[in-house]
């Protein structure tokens, strides 16, 4: 099936994009916004998980499990190079289930002909109580 | 202090020379990897860590407690768009205390006039039992 793209103009847009369809549990904007190809995510905690249909594939899970959330993310640093973006962010995640969470996500998107699209989304889970004796 | 900067003419050799370091417990050659200006770092499970002089006492605590660690990485994908790269790292961890632990790390590299230096470390790690139930 021929994915009709979002065209966005900065890597701006597409976050907006990433975060409206995530709080929505949005399957079909969430699947236009990631790039063909070798993309990769990696979900609080897990694996990370390759490739366009694998790493959509987890969103429609998430979402067919989730209630809708409660998100506010900020972005902590943007750093922009050309046709490749990288942003810093810090998700506030609000559920029934859950409370408040707080995530640090590495969003990075490509400038494609059609627009910029998404090909990685790295989070974790900030820990309540985080000092220095960390594995690394 | 004028820091001694590496010359690394591409982003693997600066992944090289951070993980060299890393494993060797090695402050200053952490330190000159790191470009200066708001560079950001995210330990496992921890909030992000903004600027080169925080980012780097955050490496020499951990130094500093740490017992020396056996790291082995292999590179899960490489981007990279002229003068910025982003590579996403798969490191397993081996330590007496803690027993083999898997970390996913986004690294993120800047080519300047001298060469390639880091500007993002963000490194999560993989529990061992993860399923699609995550807040995200």
């Amino acid at each position: 099936m021929k994915k009709l793209r979002p065209q966005l103009a900065t890597p701006d847009d597409a976050e907006a994009v990433f975060y409206e369809s995530f709080i929505r549990c949005d399957t079909p904007v969430m699947t236009a916004l990631w790039a063909d190809g070798d993309v990769v995510c990696v979900h609080p905690g897990s694996a990370a998980i390759l490739g366009h249909d694998a790493v959509c594939r987890s969103w429609s899970n998430i979402f067919s499990n989730a209630q809708r959330a409660q998100v506010e993310y900020s972005v902590v640093k943007r750093t922009v190079s050309n046709d490749l973006a990288v942003h810093i962010v810090m998700e506030e995640i609000l559920t029934e289930e859950a409370g408040v969470a707080i995530v640090l996500a590495t969003n990075v998107y490509r400038r494609y002909q059609s627009g910029w699209l998404m090909i990685e989304h790295h989070a974790s889970l900030v820990q309540r109580r985080s000092n220095d004796r960390t594995l690394q």
